[in-house]
């Protein structure tokens, strides 16, 4: 675990009304999804914050970014030199944390973890270098099987033990043209909370391999051995506990499976009778969302929710909409997503339930009375 | 429909006593699947085999091959001049019907197709030229909204339309390196029912868009109006029928959503009390399977199946198998995999039911009895 910082660098004190916060240390919060799937692009002060410990409070005209291991040339950069020396990328793209929509889980049976509603997700226009120009101007070993690691300014405690936040990447993800090393998102510089300086946006993966407070890459031959990387962001059976669950037999979770929320109305809305509009968002991470059902009476029968203009971005989530007609009564909305390859959403929470609430990515089910 | 046959090319009659058969006039068959289950490289006679129309006898000394449309060189090859102008690939691929475990959705309510087991499915050593080497030669036209499409001898007839097969792929994956012009399988000659003397072999994409019996590829903008193309194989909602259908609105079957089937012990299997070892596939198309479970008790409960060695194709299927002790009485044994994105399958075929039958992709369940 790298660390270049003489001192603890100050911490941030986050205080947005536009967010419900799970916890303020670490500082965990999301928007509520109405206003969630208010902005096809997500405001960064509405975007969902996931910390593992302090908010570091990072200098940028002195911060270093630095590009070692198994390269020709390692680099030592200052942010400046950052974006003059390497192109400026937009790319459009999805973020979600592996831990969204957990409280649909945790009401099957108790998981660790803080209970996420369908709010730790956001859309974004990430700006930055790409990461496949830097490792390539530091001559970058590219063989297939190498990891890029990533270590960063955030000092984290798990289970009594403090370290420095680190995660890594397979080199042939690090190398593709979406993985970013930003330092804007929509347009403006990086708040405290989102990583300012400089993080990682490795689009289709989980937040948790788009490290913050980013101040070294090493390019290994192993993946990084932090305590994030090497225990915590793995998924287990449905029949391991915390107390016999060995890490190195978790998946460790990069991509995302199929993912759908209903954004509007509200859990336990109370709506009056006749048409309403359901509001969401979709996610197929590497694939395309090409349709989504919704349904009022709990899944047992559905009708088809409209798709609505995509931003042209294959990493951006798909929002939708359907104008169902609510009779009188209690009503259970469901909605499912259905991918280009076919697949589609497991109907209940228990059928990926995990002990560390992981991917919860079944149907979502939104009570509602009518009348 | 480009047919440049003069006559109507003689029809095979297959007699292979190791397929059960669907259908035979055409041919539709598929193996057990304890003779499935026996080897990871499926033989060509224990291959399912999904024919439209007739088998065409075709002579490989006088056929042609022509590749047309948005090119700047049309080809016209015989197949001589397809082997020495190309070079020569391999590849192992598993292959799979849309209709593959069609029987389970049935076992709901109807849908039309034949009564597919989870046979409809196998794994091969493909051996041809690299599709995209020919385009190149062709100066095909690389614009990413392209479409290559594939016309073929066998005469088929669906609803009373007479038409000969035909069907198309996007420019972006017939450009891929694992998409063959194939004209051996396992080292062998093709047969006449799986598509002697060339047939295409596109990986990680349904059966329907492998064509046999291929004699004209066409670089256009469209895709194939084929009615295989445009009409069927296309995955409609739940509440569509067969009367409300518009294949304009029905979602193009390309990949395949994440399946798995216990291939022994076999439905209705009367077994004696203790130690079984189940065995199994489960195939994740263009991802790659990490975990399967495994239910004695029809999905309440789970163990982890052994996944067993892979080939180092990413195109193939995985092997799996558990040992589990059952105890005396009637019991649903269930499977259901994972793949690296944290995807699981659904777990009822009602959840996934369509009126065509096409994928089929729920935990496979098998009842049997112990004692």
């Amino acid at each position: 675990m790298l660390n270049p910082f003489r001192a603890k660098p100050p911490a941030a004190t986050i205080d947005n009304p536009r967010l419900i916060v799970h916890s303020q240390q670490p500082y965990n919060a999301e928007p509520l999804t109405y206003q969630l799937r208010a902005s096809f692009v997500t405001p960064q002060h509405g975007f969902f914050v996931r910390s593992h410990g302090d908010i570091p409070v990072l200098d940028p005209a002195t911060h270093r970014l630095r590009v070692g291991g198994r390269v020709g040339t390692p680099l030592d950069l200052s942010l400046d030199e950052l974006r003059d020396r390497f192109p400026s990328r937009t790319v459009m793209a999805t973020m979600q944390c592996a831990g969204n929509r957990r409280a649909d889980m945790q009401r099957v049976r108790p998981t660790s973890g803080d209970p996420w509603a369908p709010g730790a997700i956001g859309n974004a226009e990430w700006t930055g270098a790409p990461l496949a120009a830097v490792l390539r101007a530091a001559g970058a070993d590219e063989d297939a099987t190498l990891h890029v690691a990533f270590d960063c300014a955030d000092e984290c405690s798990i289970d009594g033990k403090t370290f420095h936040y680190g995660a890594s990447i397979p080199i042939t993800k690090a190398l593709r043209p979406e993985v970013l090393l930003a330092y804007a998102l929509n347009g403006g510089n990086l708040e405290a909370e989102h990583g300012a300086p400089l993080r990682v946006v490795v689009p289709g993966y989980a937040g948790v391999r788009s490290p913050k407070w980013l101040h070294t890459i090493t390019v290994q031959d192993t993946p990084s051995d932090s305590p994030i990387q090497a225990e915590d962001y793995k998924l287990f059976p449905s029949y391991v506990t915390q107390e016999t669950a060995d890490p190195a037999q978790g998946m460790t979770i990069n991509g995302l499976p199929l993912n759908s929320a209903i954004c509007e109305p509200a859990p336990h809305a109370h709506l009056s009778p006749g048409s309403a509009t359901l509001r969401g968002y979709a996610t197929a991470t590497d694939r395309a969302v090409v349709r989504v059902d919704v349904s009022l009476d709990g899944g047992r029968t559905w009708s088809q929710a409209e798709l609505e203009d995509q931003s042209g971005s294959p990493w951006s989530w798909t929002f939708w909409r359907a104008t169902l007609d609510l009779p009188r009564g209690e009503h259970e909305l469901a909605v499912r997503a259905w991918d280009d390859a076919g697949q589609t959403q497991p109907a209940l929470p228990d059928d990926t339930w995990n002990f560390k609430g992981y991917l919860s990515s079944a149907w979502h089910r939104v009570p509602v009375l009518v009348g």
